[in-house]
């Protein structure tokens, strides 16, 4: 028998998205952050994200408010990762006959809380048994502006793999909180990530951006996906990451180094993009003037090697993968 | 502490609902078979359905892509409740890392499947771990045809409550299956629910049909649901429910009577409208000649009474319902 841990998350994804049929209107189907789809006059960005209690989260930990924002951030981030505008979300709960209303109606609360924070709205959802986890199944629906979309597949060798806000401290975040470390910055990193909807609808818009991708599995992980899905290979320099004076902090109390962190750390919900390497200095300076944000460079696409190299060498760890 | 079972699935969700907030295109928000928002020059109906296993479905009794289909299904047959045309379905998969990746593939050609056979494609999904049970939520998307779909809120007194094909199989083949009858028709209509997609455009397309909704929790829970957004009471005549041999043949088995079985029995996935009285002969006629289809009249809607009466009681038995 083969089983998932054997497949692993994506190697069973593409054995069961090669048996789909598809439809005119389907653009873009299973593989990018979202897939693409027409509806009359407009392009259409649908994805969906699923949170299991005591794989995604536990409770307890942080408010149940928190929680269900998270749940959303998931999908609302894959939709800013195409550029998009996040319009309708709809939920699925399943929780056991004894789960206390109020908090469950708090998680409900906090997927409404993101989806607002993102200009998008709750339009449904069903509640039904579950044995002993609760779910929470976010599916989100938006729009290209324009009808215009950036996927991971259009890295151009050459192009540099940049990543704006602060990558890492979600991954930090998560260890404070298991170590019960003083750091709430990183901890609400983790717990409360602000998907990057305005940033994702501008980069989408910079002709010299090629591919756009969330950090949901961490920059290398998800580098690797933008250069897979572009023929080409992506090579990162440790020495290039930033100091981060929180990871700093985390760094020294963890042990764990800070490029670990930034370059391998995941549930980011930063924008991971390639972006032509003789207009990324204009780029870069132009986002940080209109988001008061960080961006800078983590990498570089190649068409001379396949996969991923950190500092020359391939990865010994590969970033977040279910099953595994 | 307020658990589930103390609201009830409606009680949480009439409380979960009424903190949402909306958009300008949310024509339609929580509380009907979809959700309908408005894209451009479309009208596009929403909904999410959770299967759980052991709660929804046990494996090992059918087929892994039975479960798929029904998972599938149920989200179909809310699109067809609203006169809709299926196009998008997004599928969240959950399951333990040792789950066997052929089984759990062919519950995803399940879905697939499903969803061809109404005219969708599946568009992505998201498969992630679970610590127990595996988990299927399917979202469809669908088309209001020329921007006309039936809510649940139209009835008016005096219409009648009809419903399509054979409410009851998919009840009986459960107690079939369960208690190991050789009913094969009954089972399979429970495991292969078959939406009604094309009749519920047919009957969205007629002036008569006032109210539509699909039979997931029983005639009678889901017309008591169609006479409660009307604002009207309704009543049912067990005398008439027509004689379906294949649901006589299970009562005959169970003890369950055959009223029992067609008033209250769930997921059926038929549909259940509201329909002019004078007008009511002409409709089932045409119906029955267009799609070889039974359809039948089973209740009364009233403005003189609210809530629900069976042979002129209130009903000892509600209908399905989470939590309780």
């Amino acid at each position: 028998m083969t089983t998932l841990r054997d497949t692993g998350e994506f190697g069973f994804i593409d054995r069961v998205t090669r048996q789909l049929g598809s439809r005119p209107d389907v653009v873009v189907g299973p593989g990018d952050d979202c897939a693409v789809v027409r509806a009359g006059d407009r392009v259409l960005l649908v994805t969906c994200d699923l949170s299991m209690e005591s794989v995604h989260f536990r409770r307890g930990v942080v408010s149940p408010k928190e929680i269900g924002w998270k749940a959303a951030a998931a999908g609302l981030s894959d939709i800013a990762a195409m550029g998009g505008q996040p319009l309708f979300l709809i939920t699925s709960v399943a929780a056991p006959a004894d789960t206390d209303a109020d908090e469950l109606a708090e998680m409900c609360a906090g997927i409404a809380e993101a989806a607002e924070a993102c200009g998008a709205a709750v339009i449904g959802g069903d509640v039904t048994r579950s044995p002993k986890e609760i779910v929470l199944d976010v599916t989100a629906i938006g729009e290209a502006p324009g009808g215009r979309y950036v996927l991971r597949s259009g890295a151009k060798a050459g192009d540099l793999f940049a990543v704006t806000g602060f990558p890492g401290r979600a991954a930090a975040g998560l260890d404070a909180q298991e170590q019960q470390l003083d750091l709430p910055e990183l901890i609400r990193a983790h717990y409360h990530p602000v998907p990057r909807v305005r940033e994702g609808q501008w980069l989408a818009a910079q002709p010299a951006v090629h591919a756009l991708i969330d950090i949901s599995d961490g920059p290398v992980q998800d580098g690797r996906h933008v250069a897979a899905q572009s023929g080409l290979g992506i090579a990162f320099t440790s020495a290039s990451v930033a100091v981060d004076p929180p990871i700093a902090d985390a760094s020294i109390q963890t042990g764990k180094s800070i490029p670990d962190y930034v370059l391998f750390g995941g549930e980011a919900y930063e924008l991971g993009f390639a972006v032509d390497p003789k207009e990324a200095g204009r780029v870069f300076k132009e986002f940080r003037a209109q988001f008061d944000l960080p961006v800078f460079a983590l990498g570089q696409f190649s068409g001379a090697h396949g996969g991923v190299l950190v500092d020359g060498l391939p990865p010994a760890e590969g970033g977040f993968q279910h099953f595994l």
